[in-house]
């Protein structure tokens, strides 16, 4: 695809080139995201963080690597603060805001509702999630750190072996990360879910179709021998009727040191979408995880800067210039 | 008036030329605003941006502006996060929060307000809304738009035929706009409501002193037959007692393609100060219109920021350096 | 201490040379708060501004400092916004969000919550406030604000007289400034509240052994009447367990000018954390003071953000170059 101008709505269109792409220019921001470098590349611009539906980890995320390539960042957070509220159509609301920034990231709490919002936009538009729907920029973020993680123990994606473990039903983020494996090639995937709460079929199909190995078991234990990444979930009670509704499935896969020490092989890479719920009813990774270095939960959240770093970059097509605006860090850089 | 240093906060401290001389200004803005050009004259300046009142799109518009004049904008939404709930007086928040900032835009419920923080601040303050008082700067990029809108189509704002409808009484964007065109000549008013929601009568009255032919109406048909603007509002539903109050008058005067085109003249300019309520029972412009090149509705909204842009500058001074600080764009813009 | 990468989670952590280290710095930064000129020095750097309680004040206190500096802010307030909501362990979140900025501050409603999420950040973390525990920079700004107003009539920290008045239990400025103050010497402190809201037991022996005189009283007008300071404080009305708790208490020590003039030496200071409740049933500090010359309170709130923007300086080792990245302001200054 070309990327310039572009709206990202969805993983459906990407090929995989475009995620090669993608991931080539993410792995070109990891000094200016390390803080080893400044990049004022899009002095000047603005992006326009529109969430209507709350996630700090979401939005700070997009707006940091806004300012990490030199741009302003003007938000909104919250359903209640909106002129949605005073019955403004989507399509008033796009045209409106379209006249205040040079992209927009959106997050809203219903599904088709960032699409229909950037079919009457005039600058690009990033889908940051809609509802039950897509997330793409989560979706990246999950393949980018599969690829680092992998290739750093010599393996690719090709060929990957990989368990979801969780609500797969709702887990919108494991429903994106399957349809961008798609694309890639004897990928051996094992859902691992309550029956309620199993991958929807018409996906599960799809993968088949691409000639995946596709296994489906309720059981955590037996589906975790054999992978190079555990991905945990979380059920996601704010999709469910009730709190009782999600207490049936909460804590039903927990994955902790000695689990994971019994069964699976040295390597295996753990991740999950976050936020993990650590109340003790829930605990889908255990605590006592932390220190183990296969633990990617949060090489993955750092990863989420440079995929949208890299969006940003692409969209806006300043790929070429970003070094060319670069210059050191003259502050005190935390060994981090 | 001396912009240099001076509050905005109504409408009636402007007369004729400092209409022109905002409007000169508001024009300069434009290859930045379109992203043709970036300015960085206000780098290092901060706006404090208070909404004490939610409005996204007003406070999004602000804060642009400030962002593509180069400076940087602090924030608050909404009564609960304010010190006021813990019984600080306005003049205490003024003294405090214009130590924090180069310049102050402020929107909260309470008509007065505004100014009364204003005359404890230390910095200018420009009004962003008090209630159902005043808003200067929604009656400026209002006047702008029709300015500019007239001008394309050959004619001025003396003499200009314009029709206002809906709730005449609580919106405050049609009185303050009333009042800046009786800095103008030979101006033909129609204003177009049920009798429970009319125009003040003060307002008419004084319409009347400067020579104005005005007509009261309910009929929303026959007043659109000859006039260069039909300018709709929303029924306020927050200013009523009760939602069912204002449900009596909701979707009293719908505008839609086939009644424009049975009535106005060909080249009729269509204006709402936005949000236009979409909803089924209210669509007081309907969505068949939005095809219509003489809707002006975004184009409105477009202009707010260099309405505000304007008056940033002229507040702050730079003016005359905008266009010494600018440089070309370096990303990719969408053609807007 | 060395400033550098540090958490500021404690006025415990600093010792007399650390405080004049940070006022030193303070000082500094007076020509960049007051815009007579404006540094770059923190371009590209970010802050992230973690207020999981509301404090508007604080908040674009801290936010405003970082932007003096040329830092850009990510911000986020309310507890009912975050991904704790959703279980999440402070532990994730300190992970998560330290990969976005440069730097945190973090206010949060729980006791110690700063200092833990601080053990698991990977950037130096401020302490914005954490329950009733601490909130350092308040303290410093008040100590320092103390110096300002002292030295500029010929008196030092040493040897001070002091009077706190109000809610001396769960009022944590007052907390923090007593501990501040044990670090100079001869101070004469007075404690003036109702018998239920004494200053806990263990800080005033930690004044004793320092060799402070301490008097405890709850008679108003013969306490303020020796001293340099009157130190007035809010009733905390969100740290009782109910409106009508705090009502017992509110409006129990009201200072107007004429108590003032009938009572206080000519240049004693009259200070308060703000906001002051100045509905007419609390009125702690009378607005007929407001012209008065030894009111500091707003000289208080000003001085917190030269104390911000040394912090930061100082954490970010950038203080050397604060003058080097300077330049002249270009806009308008009100006479401020």
């Amino acid at each position: 695809m070309d990327f310039r101008g572009s709206h990202i709505l969805s993983v459906d269109q990407f090929d995989r080139d475009d995620i090669e792409r993608i991931f080539t220019v993410a792995d070109k921001m990891e000094p200016y995201a390390q803080r080893k470098k400044v990049t004022r590349v899009l002095d000047g611009a603005i992006l326009g963080n529109m969430f209507f539906e709350a996630s700090t980890r979401t939005r700070v995320s997009f707006g940091c690597a806004f300012n990490l390539l030199g741009g302003a960042v003007r938000e909104t957070t919250g359903f209640e603060h909106s002129a949605l509220a005073k019955g403004e159509s989507l399509y008033d609301t796009a045209r409106v805001l379209s006249g205040y920034s040079d992209v927009i990231c959106m997050r809203h709490p219903q599904s088709g509702s960032v699409a229909e919002f950037a079919s009457a936009s005039r600058v690009p538009v990033i889908n940051g999630g809609d509802g039950i729907n897509e997330h793409p920029s989560q979706a990246l973020l999950d393949l980018y750190t599969i690829r680092k993680e992998v290739v750093a123990k010599g393996r690719g994606i090709d060929g990957l072996r990989i368990a979801m473990i969780g609500d797969l039903k709702y887990g919108r983020t494991v429903h994106s990360l399957c349809k961008l494996l798609t694309l890639f090639k004897g990928v051996h995937v094992t859902l691992v879910s309550p029956a309620e709460l199993e991958m929807p079929y018409g996906l599960v199909e799809q993968m088949r179709e691409r000639d995946f190995s596709v296994t489906v078991t309720d059981k955590l234990e037996e589906s975790i021998r054999h992978v190079d990444i555990a991905y945990s979930t979380r059920i996601q009670e704010e999709r469910f009727g009730s709190k009782a509704e999600a207490d049936l499935y909460r804590g039903k896969f927990r994955l902790n040191q000695s689990i994971y020490t019994e069964n699976c092989e040295p390597n295996t890479v753990i991740m999950h979408p976050l936020p993990r719920d650590s109340r003790a009813d829930a605990n889908e990774l255990d605590s006592d995880l932390n220190e183990n270095p296969n633990l990617a939960i949060f090489r993955q959240a750092d990863n989420g800067v440079l995929v949208r770093m890299a969006l940003f970059s692409l969209i806006l097509d300043v790929v070429d210039q970003v070094d060319k605006h670069a210059r050191d860090v003259n502050w005190y850089r935390h060994g981090r």
